[in-house]
C-alpha cells in the first residue's frame, strides 16, 4: 500500500537536535521519500499530519513481555522475597497459553504508547513468535536460559530451534537472538556452549549483566572478577552482544564494553524501582559506548512506556551527575530509536527516518496543553510527552494503529484472556 | 447539584493501602455519602463509575503555572545560564494578560491530569486569581516576593493586597499565603517584614529553601547558617510554612524541619533536570515530615503531570536508597494528595475521599492495556498510571471535565492565546 502523510513535522533522528517540516511517502514496506514527495506520487491513503510530529518508532531494547501477566502483584517488596516467592513460583506455574496472552496484552500495550520494536527474553518463545506475526509488530526474541554442565543444554537447542524457526520470518520482523539469562544463571561451560551455537549462526547474545552489586561481589567471590571481565574471558563479546542493565561498572569494565562493542540496554525505571540504582550513562556515553533504552518486563516497572524511561533517562543522569547538560534531550530519544536499532542489529532497517529504511514509524498528537507552547519539539518529546499522545503506528509499512484505534487486535478480548490468565497463575 | 457515580473502585486515601468499591454521592460542594449510598439518594446526574478509580484530586504543592509560556524554551543549559540569559529576560517582559494566558493554559493542563488543587508563586496574580474562578479549580496562591530594606517592599503590601481581595474567595476556592521567594533574593529585613504581616493575618508562608549546593554554600557565608537554620532564626517557621525543594539538609536542619511542623514540597522532576540532585525523602518520612508533592515551574520540568511525580517519587527514592521498599505506592499518593492538602492548610477540606470533605475528586479509567491484570491499583496508580488515564474530574461538586472533555474552558481558544503571548515574550 501507498501511505501519503502530509504537512506532518519531522524528526528523522539522522541530525542532531533537528526537525523539519513536510511529507512521507511510503511504498509498501519502504520510506520512499522524506520531505518533499513528487506530485505525481500516487496514495492509497492519505494522513493528514497537521498538528502532529512523525519520529521513528520506539525500539525497546530490553523486556520480558509475557511479564505483564504479573503487573502491580508483587511491589514494595525487598528483591529476593519478590524474585524468590513471588515471580518465581508463579512463573514455575506458566504455560504456552499464558506467554501469549501475557505477550497480546504487551504487545497492546506497546503499540499503544509507540513502541514499534522490542528485545525479548522469555519461556515458551514460539508463542510470542505467533503473537508478533498476528500484531505486526517488530522483535528481537530469545529463548531465557540457565544452566550448566548437568543441567538445561536442551534450553540452548530450544534457542538454536527458535532461530531456525523464525529468524527473518513474519515479512522479515522477526530476528532471534540467543538469551543465556545472566553469568550467574549459567555457569562457564553453558554459556561457551551458547557461544559457540551464537557463533555458528553469526548471531547475537542477549544477557542481563551487572544488574545488582550482589551479581558484582558473587562473581568477583567466584571467579575473582567482574561479570563484564569474567564473560569478556569467555569469549561472550565476540559475538554482537545486547547487554541489559550494566549498572554497576569499574572503569575496567566500561573499557572492555567500549572496545568490544558491547551493546547497552539502560533500563532507568527497573534499576530504581529495585532499588539497583543509577548505570553511569553519562560515562559510557562520553566513550562512545551504544546506550540503548529498555523497560525490562512489567512486573518490574510497571509498564512498558517508552516515553517514561526516555524521560527518567534524561532526568536522572542530570541528578546524578548535578549537571543539567547531561544526557541531553536528543541523545534520550537516541538511546530509544537508532541505538537501539543498532543494539538489535537492525540499523540499517530501522531506528531513523530516512528513504530506503522501513516505514516504522509514529505519529505523536500536538494538539495537547503540554504541547503548548511549541518552542522545541525535541524538548517536547523528551521533557513534555505521554506515551498517550502517540496517535498513528505504522511498522513495516502497515499501520497498526491510527487515531489511537487498534488495527490488527481485538484489545477487549485481549485484556479478558490476560486477566483469566494471571488469575490462573496466581491461585 | 447531586451527583452519584455507581459501583466505581474508590481510593479514599484514608487506610493504608486499601481500596473498596461503592457509590459515592455529592450534594452540592460536599461528598455526602461514601462506599453505600441510600437508595433515597436523589441524583441530578449519575455517573457509571465500571472500571474506573475514583480517588482524591490531586495537590500539585509547588508551581509557578504562568511559566508554561516558556515550557521547551531553554533546555539542555547550565543553571545560571538558563536562568540569567533565558528566564529572567523573558520575565522581565511579562505583563498581566501574559500571566492571564500562561494560568488558563497550565489550569487546562493541570484538570486534563488530574490535577484539583494547586500552590501557585508568580507575578499578576490578579489574573491568576481571575483564571482560578473562571476555570473552577482550587489554589493556594502568593506573590513571588523579592526585595531588601531598601527595594521592593511594595511587592509585601501587593501581596497584602491580594490575601485581601482573594483569600476565601471564588466561593471559598481560592486562599492566599505569603510568598517571600527565597533567603537568597530576600534580606533579612525582608523576611522578617514578610513574616510579620503573615502572622497578622494569620496565614502561610510559600518560600523556596535549600534547592541547590550553591545557596547552601552562599548561605553559611553570608550568615554562618544553613538557610533553614537562617529562617529558622528569623521566626519564619512559626509561621505555616510550605518550603519548596529542600534538597540539601543537614540532620540538623531536619530536625528543625521535624520540630517546627514546616511542610516540605517535594519536586523530584525539577530537582533532577536542574541538576539540583536528591531530596533526603525517606529520613524526612521517618522523622514524620509533612511531604507534598509538586512539578514545580513547566519551565524546568517540563509539563505539570503529578502522575510523573508520583512515580518519580516512588522510583527514585528507592534508587537513591538502593531499597526496594523505600517509599511505597501508597505514600507517593500520599504526598500528592492528603499531605498536599495539609501543606496547603486545606487537610479539613480536601485531600482524601470522606463524608463532609468538599468533593474534590478524580476518575481514572481503568480500561487501558497497562492497567490488566488488576492485581493492586494502588500499584497501578503509582506505577502504571499515565496523567492522560483521567476521565473526569470534579472540584467543588462541580464537573470540570467529564470523559476526557473540558466543561469551563475553551481549549482551542487557551492554546492560542497561550501561544501568541508567548511569541511576543521570546521575540
Amino acid at each position: 500500500m501507498n501511505i501519503l502523510i502530509k504537512n506532518v513535522n519531522i524528526l528523522t533522528m539522522t541530525e542532531e537536535n533537528k526537525t523539519i517540516i513536510g511529507d512521507i511517502a511510503i511504498v509498501n514496506k519502504i520510506i520512499k521519500h522524506i520531505g518533499d514527495v513528487p506530485e505525481t506520487f500516487k496514495a492509497d491513503k492519505i494522513i493528514n499530519g497537521d498538528n502532529k510530529l512523525a519520529m521513528p518508532g520506539l525500539v525497546n531494547s530490553h523486556t520480558h513481555i509475557a511479564m505483564s501477566l504479573f503487573r502491580n502483584y508483587a511491589d514494595d517488596l525487598p528483591f529476593w522475597e519478590w524474585l524468590t516467592e513471588k515471580i518465581w513460583p508463579v512463573e514455575n506455574k506458566l504455560k504456552p497459553e499464558h506467554t501469549y496472552w501475557g505477550s497480546m496484552l504487551s504487545i497492546a500495550e506497546m503499540i499503544k504508547s509507540g513502541i514499534t520494536c522490542f528485545a525479548d527474553m522469555y519461556f515458551f518463545m514460539d508463542e510470542t513468535a505467533k503473537a508478533i506475526n498476528q500484531t505486526g509488530i517488530r522483535a528481537s526474541i530469545c529463548r531465557g536460559l540457565a544452566g550448566n554442565k548437568n543441567e538445561g543444554l536442551e534450553k540452548i537447542d530450544i534457542n538454536k530451534k527458535l532461530y531456525m524457526d523464525y529468524h527473518k520470518k513474519g515479512d522479515g520482523r522477526i530476528t532471534v537472538m540467543f538469551g543465556p539469562h545472566a553469568p550467574y544463571t549459567c555457569d562457564p561451560y553453558y554459556l561457551q556452549k551458547t557461544i559457540e551455537v551464537a557463533k555458528e549462526l553469526n548471531t547475537g547474545i542477549h544477557i542481563h549483566l551487572s544488574e545488582s552489586e550482589k551479581e558484582i561481589e558473587d562473581s568477583i567471590k567466584a571467579y575473582g572478577k567482574s561479570p563484564i571481565q569474567h564473560v569478556n574471558d569467555l569469549g561472550l563479546f565476540d559475538c554482537h552482544t545486547l547487554a541489559a542493565h550494566c549498572v554497576h561498572l569499574s572503569d575496567r569494565d566500561i573499557e572492555i564494553i567500549r572496545d568490544k562493542n558491547v551493546h547497552v540496554a539502560n533500563n532507568p525505571g527497573s534499576n530504581l524501582k529495585l532499588g539497583n540504582g543509577f548505570a553511569r550513562i553519562d560515562k559510557l556515553l562520553k566513550e562512545g559506548v551504544n546506550i540503548a533504552l529498555g523497560t525490562d518486563g512489567s512486573s518490574s516497572n510497571n509498564n512498558l512506556n517508552m516515553f517514561e524511561e526516555i524521560n527518567l533517562a534524561a532526568l536522572i543522569n542530570k541528578g546524578v551527575n548535578k549537571d543539567p547538560i547531561s544526557v541531553s534531550a536528543y541523545t534520550s530519544l537516541k538511546m530509544a530509536t537508532i541505538n537501539g536499532a543498532k543494539a538489535l542489529m537492525l540499523e540499517k532497517e530501522i531506528g531513523t527516518l530516512e528513504e530506503g529504511k522501513k516505514a516504522d514509524l509514529i505519529l505523536v498528537d500536538l494538539n495537547k496543553p503540554h504541547f503548548y507552547p511549541k518552542f522545541n519539539l525535541i524538548s517536547a518529546m523528551a521533557y513534555s510527552a505521554q506515551a498517550s499522545d502517540v496517535d498513528t503506528v505504522i511498522v513495516d509499512g502497515k499501520i497498526l494503529m491510527e487515531n489511537t484505534e487498534f488495527k490488527t487486535l481485538d484489545i477487549e478480548k485481549i485484556q479478558y484472556n490476560a486477566s483469566r490468565c494471571a488469575e490462573e497463575l496466581v491461585k
